[in-house]
């Protein structure tokens, strides 16, 4: 059997110039970057800014597992099977983060015949965008320390700064380290932090930016530090917002690539699922709808964290109105939902499946709260009996959904006509009321209240002192109508990852809350969430490298 | 008076397939970054390797001074004029780094009518290349201490790790730092360093190499610690070549872009003038001695350090002939070097000439030790008299150097034309006997000596203990036969910056060594040197910004 990387290698790929005339974009339009990547100039939105929107599809999941779901390979499938149907469409995801290519995962661009390529770029340095984010991250941090080294004239208290740096790379022993060592000349000694780069504050701004004007705004905004009186201190105050915007300039441009079977893919932005808001950028969104008819996006884990954030923050914040949600399953998942170990979801076991398909159950049921119509497409795998199959089938009927089986990592396109099909009949005859759950004069405790009771099936919610405190000091601040952005562990729909299913009967305890000003929401965090993974044993960098041709290999 | 950025803005620029034409090379062979800028393909070297080699010009210039020299200056100016006469020519620069921009200096990329462009571009994220080289650097240091961190069978003594961390930043805080402080979990505690990310090894490494193959042969040499035994530990053994190799492999092309007359310009790498050998990559040269009839290159700093390293080091790993060497001065500075103030240097002061020119006569004896014939460029300003002008061009021809005045900051090109012919000249009539300064089969120290008193005038040199004991393990464990990489102030020819002119009587103290295994050099250290810079107290990050048609503003 080939590797993804092979099969993404053995694509026949169109110029990029000619991908971009199934939009009807010129080469004018486009800044090129090698033969198959370009960004979409500003130029661009102007010209079509003023045409209808395209049907707006988010595809999400139920929790992940290690038996794999297959969410981005069902959106790559998805519209690479529109695209053999002649619908004009685009596919408009996250770029992928270059340091967890090292550790465990490899590249991550859809799987097997449903792919984004050139997928060696799009996972190491692609068009620099990460690079932009993590130095104008890094030059925040600078500035902040030099306004500190240099006398401090804001009065900021070393013991509360909040901005961390960053670094698009797996290293631990980055999470906790002391700067500021030596001589006097070396700056002021103070308690420091790393995260991977795509937790960082500037990837969400970026990705909720409107346009440049915005992002300027959104980066001023970013709460760096606190003075000894407890007051914000804003990145306006330090004089960093022109030019942390001259160095995300590129960065704030969409990219276009293409998948194996040569559709359209805008490929921008990729901000954390927990700590952020987890989906690719509203200017790649909003301008994927001008120049589609039907637009295929994704955002980050399951449903519970993904979807309610796309559509309680994304689509809130941008004013965009989802058509469909595409809710993502395997046969294998559910019945690990179950209670089966991952060594026994190849047998037939309707059993489990019944016991497990309770955690789609309450996705469905979330879903529908907003809404937006749902269609479960399940992921085929070849252990896949057609007794299960149908089990599932008539359980989503039940529930007002569509239902699909799916095989594009096997097929490509052509396993995902079923699914196109239903969705397309989905858009024509079932309309969207997309609503959010929570409105935003509610408390931020009401809102986090309503997203654990509603979404995660709560009974109560219980708040550490410090984040008692904290979200007390947010109010205070003028924050208190900001959305909530819920970091949560993605395996379960409660705060314990090991409650699979549906659970009941339990509590969210919230340990911490921040505010993200610029992002423009309220980060509440349940558990420990890892802002800097850390490398295996054996990292997969141990198996990459450069063959004699010139190829990159290793990378899957 | 115009800006730099607004002269650079105001440039008609080619587009860059345009540009690559000048040289033959097809469409075929550029992979586009934007309209501007290309970078060759790894196909356009086999297709041209067999051509005869162009002419390959050095610029260098007189020890640095607050007056300005102009070297970058007049190396773009001289390819203008080179390209206003029709000669088929190329400059080869080295690549800015980003860091610097937002601390006190801006961009950098000529100046004035001579520069190359988009000068935005250039002092940003330009291609990426150094990006590239921050993330291998990184994941080394990542796999390095997850090898610890996982059980550390190669037994790596913490407190002998020699890699350090890189950041493309002016961050003094992070020069000392404390990593791995936390749980268990978050790795091993230990003192580590920050550099900026153009003294990194690897970017040395990319500028030395001559190939795919050889890059990988060179990051596997690094010494990346030493055993609790003291024996070292090279990278080859954490197996991270690979990995580093496919995240340089986009970086290691090199990249064409345009001066603001159109004229051809390959950029690419830009190690450290100290610690490194501060010229541009071999790769780069190489191909454009092919591209060529005439290639300007140049190198950091004074010709002590960065002309010394380019003949000492990178033509004889390279194997590169040089046909002649500008040597680039201003009136301003050699009166400095004089003693004068810096206000004081809009007069004239033929007494203060006369005192400081021995600087310049000691870089033309230095030169014309390598074997090369010298050409002295005198950058006109406004203030300069024709009595001065007079008097340093007789002391350039009693010397045998051609002499030149120049203006191409004033007017571009054209102002470069009598230097270009001037060159033209001495490439003709004159015959270049290149060769190194010293044998490598010489010691440690005797390279160390040779460069010492040869070029920098000193009586003697002395080692500090631990620079002894250093250059004593160097040698024990094989790289005695490597060149001698000198870290040196830029500003006086002996190891105290404020001895101008030429100083006599003086000694070299060597305070540490190194080897830089993967480079193929022993650094050897005078004073304290800077590798990781800091920002001042208004840096020029606080008047850069993106303004409201979208240009960038405030990058001079």
């Amino acid at each position: 059997m080939k590797t993804d990387i092979q099969i993404a290698q053995e694509a026949k790929l169109q110029h990029i110039g000619e991908v971009a005339k199934q939009l009807s974009i010129s080469e004018d339009d486009l800044e090129f970057y090698g033969k198959y990547k370009a960004k979409l100039s500003d130029d661009l939105w102007d010209k079509i800014k003023d045409r209808k929107d395209g049907k707006l599809v988010l595809v999400t999941a139920i929790n992940p597992t290690p038996a794999g779901e297959g969410k981005t390979t069902t959106t790559v499938g998805l519209g690479q099977a529109l695209g053999r149907m002649n619908i004009k469409s685009v596919i408009a995801l996250r770029e992928p983060s270059l340091g967890p290519c090292f550790g465990i995962k490899g590249g991550a661009a859809g799987g097997g015949y449903a792919q984004v390529v050139p997928m060696e770029d799009l996972n190491l340095h692609f068009t620099g965008d990460f690079h932009a984010i993590t130095s104008a991250n890094n030059l925040l941090a600078a500035m902040l320390d030099n306004h500190i080294h240099q006398g401090n004239t804001l009065s900021i208290d070393p013991n509360q700064i909040v901005w961390k740096r960053c670094v698009d790379m797996n290293d631990r022993v980055l999470r906790n380290i002391v700067v500021g060592l030596g001589r006097k000349a070396d700056g002021v000694v103070r308690e420091d932090h790393f995260v991977i780069s795509v937790a960082s504050e500037i990837m969400a701004v970026l990705c909720l930016a409107k346009n440049m004007e915005d992002l300027k705004k959104r980066l001023g905004e970013i709460v760096v530090a606190y003075t000894y009186e407890g007051k914000p201190v804003k990145a306006k105050e330090l004089n960093a917002v022109g030019a942390m915007a001259a160095l995300l300039k590129d960065a704030l441009k969409p990219n276009l690539i293409q998948t194996i079977e040569n559709t359209p893919a805008i490929i921008h932005g990729g901000p954390f699922a927990n700590i952020a808001h987890g989906c690719n950028s509203v200017i790649a969104t909003k301008m994927a709808l001008k120049l589609a008819d039907v637009v295929v996006t994704e955002a980050g884990f399951g449903a519970d964290l993904g979807a309610e954030k796309f559509l309680d923050i994304k689509c809130r914040t941008a004013g965009l109105k989802p058509d469909a949600v595409v809710l993502v399953a395997t046969l294998r998942a559910l019945k690990y939902n179950g209670g089966l170990l991952k060594t026994e979801l190849s047998a037939e076991n309707l059993d489990a499946l019944k016991k497990g398909i309770v955690n789609l159950e309450k996705h469905i049921e979330n879903l529908q709260k907003f809404g937006v119509p749902v269609i479960v497409a399940l992921n085929r795998f070849v252990t896949d009996t057609s007794a299960e199959i149908e089990f599932v089938k008539n359980f989503c009927i039940e529930r007002d959904c569509e239902f699909s089986l799916c095989e594009v990592w096997e097929k490509g396109g052509e396993g995902g006509i079923d699914l196109a099909s239903k969705l397309l009949k989905t858009l024509e005859e079932k309309e969207s009321n997309y609503r959010p759950l929570y409105g935003l004069e509610l408390s931020i405790k009401e809102k986090i209240e309503t997203i654990a009771k509603e979404i995660y099936g709560a009974d109560k919610v219980t708040y550490d002192p410090a984040a008692d405190m904290a979200i007390k000091k947010i109010e205070e601040l003028g924050y208190g109508n900001l959305p909530v952005c819920m970091a949560k562990n993605q395996y379960s729909l409660s705060d314990d990852p090991k409650k699979l299913g549906r659970p009941s009967g339990f509590s969210i305890n919230i340990r911490e809350a921040y505010v993200s000003a610029g992002a423009g929401f309220v980060v509440a965090i349940t558990g420990t969430m890892m802002t800097m993974p850390g490398l295996p044993k054996v990292p997969a960098a141990e198996g990459i490298d450069v063959n004699e041709e010139g190829r990159i290999v290793g990378l899957f």
